[in-house]
This record gives C-alpha cells, sequence and structure tokens, in this order.
C-alpha cells in the first residue's frame, strides 16, 4: 500500500465493495455517433470540453479530479473522440497516433489511481483505452490500408475494402479458487515483493466465463473447479479489459502450479485475506490496489464470510 | 421454431437451463502453443484430425456430430490451428483466407445447430471464430504490414513492428429488464416474423457489464434499471461474442422505445414465456432457439419464478 494521508483517503479505499473504474458519470450518447449534425452540434458547443492528459496521464485539477480544458487544447495534428456528456456538457478526448503502449502504467498515474474517485477513475478509463485503441489500429487489419475515424471516434473504417472496426474490450477472468474456508492467492515473478493476487487468464473464443474460469485454475493451478459464481466486474484500461471476478469452489486442495505463470500461490484464511486488505505491517500479503477488482472480489468474499 | 422429429431433439432443446455452445471437451493445451517442440510433436502425431467444413459451416457425420478428417484434407494454401486436444487426439482447423464473414450465418448452419449438441456446437465454435478472425486480420492494426501466425494459431505477430494480435472475444450483455413479474422482450425489424428476444449490446470500453446492461436498457426502451444480477454466460461465434446474461429489475415499466434499435418490446408475462419456450402455436412470440443464450435466460427466469 502506498502511504495515502488519511484525511486524502477516497472513501473507496480499503475494503470498498465498489469496485475501482465504475460510476462514471458519463452519458454516453450512442445515437450521436451516428448523426454528424449532433457531432458537429458537440464540437461546436462553446461548453464542449476536453480531457487534459499527459500522453496517457490525466492531469487533475487541485481538488485531484479530472482537469478540463478547451477544445482549442488539443494538439494541431490529434482527432477528437466524443466521450459523451456530463452534466450536459460535451466531453472529448484528443486522439494523438504518438503515445506510450497503454497496457504499461507509469509510476505517476499509479500514484494518481491511489486517489482518483472511481467515478473519476472510470471516465479516465474510457478516455485512455479509447486513445490507445486509435493509436495502436490506424491500419485495417482485413487490408492494410491507412483507416479513418468515424462514429465520433468509436470506430474507424477502411477506405478501401469497407471493413469497419470497433474498439476492442478483452473479457478477463479474475477468480478465487475457495477450500475449507480459504482462497488461493498466488504472485507473477514481474510483480513487487510481498504482492499476491487472484489468479487471472484471458476468455478465448468458444468459451463461457465458467469455462476460462476453470481453465485457468487447471492450467495455473492445477486445481478443479466444482461450480464457478460470477461476483463483480470493472473495466481496466491497461489497455483495455473487462474484468469478471468469479468465486470457485474446488474439491481437492492440492496445488500443481505453472511455474511459467505462478512463482507461488497458498491457501489465505480469512484472517490473511482481512490483514492484507487493512494493510496490516505484519500480514501475510500485500493486496493489490483498492481500484484493481481483486481487491472488491478479497473484500466482498470477506464480507459474505461474515455472514 | 424448426420442426425437428421428437427422436432427433437433443436433450438441451426447450427450456433447458444448459447454455448452447458450451461444454466442449477440447483440453486448449495453452502451453504446448509457446513451444515449437510440442506444435511439430502434435503435427505429426498419426491420429491427428482436422475438422471438416465447408467454408465456415461444419460437416457432420451420420451420428450428426462433428466430422474429423486426416490432417492431408487441408487445402494446400491453408494453415493450421491447433483447436487442443479431445481424448488426447490433436484437433486442428485448416485456416483459409477466403471465407465467407462470421457474422452471417447460413440457412444450413441454422439447420444444423437445431440438432447439436451444446458441447460439440462449442468445439464448432472456438474453430469458427479462430476461422474468421484469421481470415479478417491477416495485416497489422498498427502498422499495415502482413502479419504471420504463431502460438500454433493463437495469435499473429508482425514482422515489421513486432506488434502481436490475439483472437477477439467482444463482451456483449444481453438482459431481460424485470417489472412486476413480467419480463421486457424486444424485437428487431430485420428478425423473423415473430420473433422477440431479449435485449442486447456490446460492452464498451471504460464501463463493467451492470454499467453496460443499465446503459443499454435505457438507450434502448427508456427504462431505469435498479440493480444487475448475473445470471450466466456462453460464447456465441457470429463472430466472436461474449454473451453475458443479466436480469435488471425496473422501477417504472414505462417504455420509450429506440426505434432505429427496436421495433416493437413489451412485458412478456410467465405464462407468455413459457408458451414461447415450449414453442406453443399461440404463444405470445416465437423465442429464440435453444443454442441463443437468450433461450436459456428465459428459461432460468422461469425456473426462479417456479421456486
Amino acid at each position: 500500500m502506498t502511504d495515502i494521508p488519511p484525511d486524502r483517503r477516497p472513501s473507496h479505499l480499503d475494503g470498498s465493495l465498489v469496485p475501482g473504474f465504475t460510476g462514471s458519470p458519463l452519458d454516453r450518447v450512442d445515437a450521436w455517433r451516428q448523426d454528424p449534425a449532433a457531432i458537429m452540434k458537440a464540437l461546436n458547443d462553446p461548453r464542449a470540453c476536453l480531457l487534459r492528459m499527459e500522453g496517457l496521464d490525466p492531469l487533475l485539477d487541485a481538488d485531484g479530479a479530472l482537469d478540463w480544458g478547451h477544445l482549442a487544447e488539443a494538439a494541431w495534428d490529434a482527432e477528437l473522440a466524443l466521450l459523451g456528456l456530463i452534466g450536459g456538457i460535451p466531453r472529448f478526448v484528443a486522439l494523438t497516433p504518438a503515445v506510450p503502449h497503454a497496457a504499461r502504467r507509469s509510476p505517476a498515474l499509479n500514484g494518481m489511481l491511489d486517489y482518483l474517485e472511481p467515478a473519476q477513475a472510470a471516465t479516465y478509463a474510457a478516455a485512455r483505452s479509447l486513445i490507445d485503441w486509435h493509436a495502436r489500429h490506424r491500419f485495417c487489419a482485413n487490408c492494410g490500408t491507412p483507416t479513418t475515424l468515424y462514429r465520433a471516434g468509436w470506430g474507424r473504417r477502411c477506405p478501401g475494402c469497407r471493413a469497419e472496426h470497433f474498439p476492442r474490450t478483452d473479457p478477463v477472468v479474475i477468480m478465487l479458487a475457495e477450500h475449507a474456508g480459504c482462497v488461493l492467492v498466488g504472485r507473477q515473478r514481474s510483480w513487487p515483493t510481498g504482492r499476491y493476487s487472484a489468479l487471472a487468464g484471458f476468455v478465448e473464443v468458444g468459451e463461457s466465463i465458467e469455462e476460462a474460469v476453470a481453465r485457468e485454475l487447471a492450467e495455473e493451478a492445477g486445481v478443479v473447479a466444482t461450480s464457478v459464481r460470477y461476483l463483480v466486474s470493472q473495466p481496466w484500461p491497461f489497455p483495455s479489459q473487462l474484468m469478471v471476478a468469479c468465486i470457485a469452489p474446488v474439491a481437492d486442495a492440492a496445488l500443481h502450479l505453472d511455474q511459467h505463470e505462478l512463482e507461488d500461490a497458498f491457501w489465505a484464511t480469512r484472517e490473511d485475506i482481512r490483514a492484507a486488505l487493512a494493510a496490516e505491517p505484519d500480514a501475510r500479503f500485500i493486496a493489490p490496489p483498492p481500484y484493481a477488482v481483486a481487491h472488491t472480489l478479497f473484500a466482498r468474499w470477506l464480507a459474505e464470510q461474515a455472514d
């Protein structure tokens, strides 16, 4: 856990049941995207705002909220995407071709995410995923021709083969195997010292959420799920995953770890989870940050145990 | 409903709680995909099988199951993708550049899907989505260079910019708004006469499953979800969606339909749903086919009402 001054800790931190990156006040006005007149009206609205960013990081105002500027602040070579409306005011983001890969987070951003309210982070998530997708999808995957933006930034189309392309959202399952009142936590070699989390993996074509959960648990830890229960979801803008959090009871606690995926894993007790969420100095492991759905998953599982 | 001879109706039809396109016996052997020696061994296994297809449609054997042939049957210009193992035997599918768009289903396929067991359909779903993805993603979206297959067919990479690309799985929410013991069903203008289903839409970047459900219900029908409850999921290989089925109670039954999305919608009673699932001649509407998750969603909702 980072050391956030207690008076700056937003209410969502530490064991909240509300997932991070959710609750954006954005009205996405889908109908406007297909209406050139509505897009022009939004662009010419004198109140229209641009999300202030530095590369892929948001700029925050004095209150620690997202900062909004005037559309004229956009770089001359940037295209604009209409995120939607907040408070009836059109909100845009500038799409720039040269941005770092959105799968990587800057240290500055990690610090900001500890403070940012989930609803603010949610609006940022939509912007970041959109910027990244445009930056890395400027050519038609079907024929190689440079594509052009359309639908107010919610798609690109090919002038060559007429293929239409839409921003990707990759579903990922993240799950706690459960056995005898404990849940399975694991760590990857690349993670910060002491950090453990729920296991996770991409949902593949031709499988359900439930099947992906069972497959990942079998592949990574050698445990066999007897059932799968959905709990909660959140977007994860690094670059654009949809995290689907589940609980999966297993019949046998014996672990057979895939050493390529996991450096270590163990069965955590309720007390282990409670201490980790509270960031106690002698906790058995360091929990993922509150804005990660794994944190919410731990918190919800713990709350259920108390019921 | 199509008229399937009673003795040929698989057990999953009509009101089953098991979603279509699930239960594939495929072991996806993820570890093999990154191991060239394992891929070569699979390709040289004399028992290795090729899924027999005609374009995007499966060929079925005399028992109405997927038909498997020898690898040598693949067209000379086809690349092979390793679906995984069934019964310990490597199973491949041939990737051909010229296939029809997988979003469209042939009439022959629609007929087959009424017969095919969900587990068989699930293996086919993985193959179909994979074929379609490769056919429409032969160029690097980042730089326009032709890409090459890797990871045994579970990815493509760019020899120019080194970008890696993975098969898309697009999450879609499909939901029943619920009010006073009834659920909301709607129809699109393009659907067969009398067909109604649950409302649905793609999950966008920067939103959770729950938020996507609420947004789609508001956009399409003008109803406000007070909560969202996950029920079940399934893959949908037309071309590669992950269908996430939910129930969402709403406080006010008044409808404001988006005429671009919906031609009509109404609140269906339990009896309406029961009669539609049973395909009764005087049912108020025609339900989606059993292999669609909307059918499962109706069936599960109805089963809950009886509890």
